[in-house]
């Protein structure tokens, strides 16, 4: 199972989560990989974490000034990065720039959807993964897996029937190890979570409980 | 064969351009959409010519300024719209909604992309049509089925792969009657054009040029 | 006193709006002008009633699709334009390059903006009238000159410190003969209102009450 | 004088580039910033040379995946900010909301636009500094100081008319010594650059002669 934390522009300590992050996916048989600020992804992937950038520009070398351009986030130590997620979303021909130069740089793709017919596009651009994320669940607590299953079930069968390589991760009010446990048992091989880890109280008490059921 | 004129914002006679569309349609057995600036709509349509908005935008009716709600569109006379043009790119999200905006309002839907890749992931979103216009060609009176004729084979076969009902058009640099035959020739049943009709001395004469190997 | 009812995207009938809009003003020594959908300005114009934009883009005649080109709004009647409305917020460079396209099509160029510091940069930029409009207060029904009258004060004298040629006018909230009336005590001679005319049973009325003050 | 060198996306090495500025400022009475990709201001910042980010979010901290927040330029070492470079344009508002972030973070700002009007405009929203680039002038090599000196001096006078506290600088196609005493001359403060130095076969060559004037 693959656990993605958005620290987004979230107040905490990217270096206390990913540090927690490292150590508890040690602890288990998971992948749990801590996608800050680009300006953070050089001490978040010093603490060993698995980094992600939360986006990466659509751009080759150039002039293009303030772009997040893929070969410096991989550079400082990220080994992927979200496209497209529901705060950040690209055009359609943006997304398919960037997945090229996330391959160019060697960086693990997840190209996030609000919708099975999106994921269909998405897995249509042969990315490594993709997630889907309802937007009206972002942040509520409610977890995608318990307040709209067929999305994700449907969703797994989008992306299966154009690319069956393609990984399906689901996103949306995960915050607990039940909820990880029926994201999975709805066919999806990750989840994206953000402030179930980054505003929690005690990230790695949070991190813990959330991957409980794969110990 | 379906003939898309995109009149963009050229300085040409949107009506003259429009009334020549409906003659040269009518003497042959094809339809020859125009898409003229919104505020052109109603008097395109008032010549009887088949009228496509250049885009709606991704909304429903509410507080939305500046936008091109797909039921104004429709109530002064389109029948279709262009979505995701190379200059008009959109988001993959607002793709999937002006898709849903151009249903509500009972309007054909031609979302355009750049490369097979792109094109499956339109056709993945459910439109009527999609078309494939490599930017590097837009313009330049070369046509892609000449320039590039493996785009289009391979737009046709990544469309097919993901749902056959929809339709395949080229654009780029298409002018003639060669060109409009070519793009037949290699499995589009459309072909998207500009300025060798808006910017031709005589654009009945164009049209009758382009259409000649339907006749 | 100038009034300018933003249609935006409401399922309004923007000809009969526009009928009253142009009975109104002919009653009161008042400009009313209705702004409607790009694809409604040639009906709206032909009322009679004076007829804006609801924006247009920062482009000339050219490769422009799903543009609005200043030019055609001009042709079907429109003599004004409202450019960088909260809910169609332009890039500075974008707004400049606008008033050069209204500037060649002959609008008249109402820019709109959040408060002072902004009302005073548009305002640098040569429109027409500015108009100060806080996002917070749209669509209320709480009038921006009883909410916060300091804001249209402040940006009453913002605009004046860089150009006192350029007119203020205030918006979000306003409905009722009174609004109209406080803000002209604070300096503005003119509204931007939207949902109180648009929205109405009867449009004709809420205008009638509206400039009463006026007659 | 003032001297920022922004690295775009360019394949230089940024520690490099930035240990040079440190070096040659330090040997000079001249501030030289180093504007670094935001994954990479960590790194530049610990050579000792002045920090800047390319643009910062109008944001603050919150659900902003893909954002470039303030606090956390200013934590990695950032002591200023870019906003509405010509390759990075913001709208009006977001420029607006940019300038409170950097002030939250205590960031000093420079924001960049095209021509005199819009240094006004910018100017208006109280900036630390305002930076005039021609954007058909940027990477071309012929300094704006030489190919349109009157857009330098007007840009100047359009700034101290709204607020003299504004420092004016000036960019596009800056190289040389020469080129920075020009700007001076014409009453800049500043300069921007970025190819001549990011893309020199050696950059602290290239920086001790841009900076030779002053010694």
């Amino acid at each position: 199972m693959f656990v993605l934390v958005n620290l987004k522009a979230y107040p905490c300590d990217p270096v206390a989560v990913a540090e927690a992050a490292a150590d508890v996916a040690a602890e288990t048989d998971t992948t749990i990989a801590v996608a800050p600020q680009a300006a953070d992804l050089a001490a978040v992937a010093e603490t060993g974490a698995t980094t992600y950038a939360q986006d990466v520009s659509p751009v080759e070398h150039g002039s293009h000034t303030g772009s997040t351009l893929a070969e410096r986030a991989a550079a400082n130590g990220a080994t992927g990065t979200l496209l497209n997620h529901s705060e950040c979303r690209r055009k359609l021909a943006d997304i398919d720039a960037g997945l090229d130069a996330a391959e160019r740089a060697d960086l693990d793709t997840v190209v996030c959807a609000n919708n099975p017919e999106q994921i269909a596009a998405a897995a249509a651009l042969g990315p490594d993964a993709v997630a889907v994320e309802p937007p009206e669940l972002i942040g509520t607590g409610t977890p995608v897996s318990q307040a709209d299953p067929d999305i994700v079930e449907d969703a797994v069968a989008a992306a299966e029937a154009v690319d069956p390589s393609v990984d399906v991760y689901c996103g949306a009010g995960i915050s607990t190890g039940d909820d990880l446990e029926a994201a999975g048992d709805l066919g999806a091989t990750g989840v994206l979570l953000a402030s179930g880890v980054a505003k929690a109280d005690d990230p790695r008490a949070a991190l813990e409980d959330l991957v409980a059921p794969l110990a």
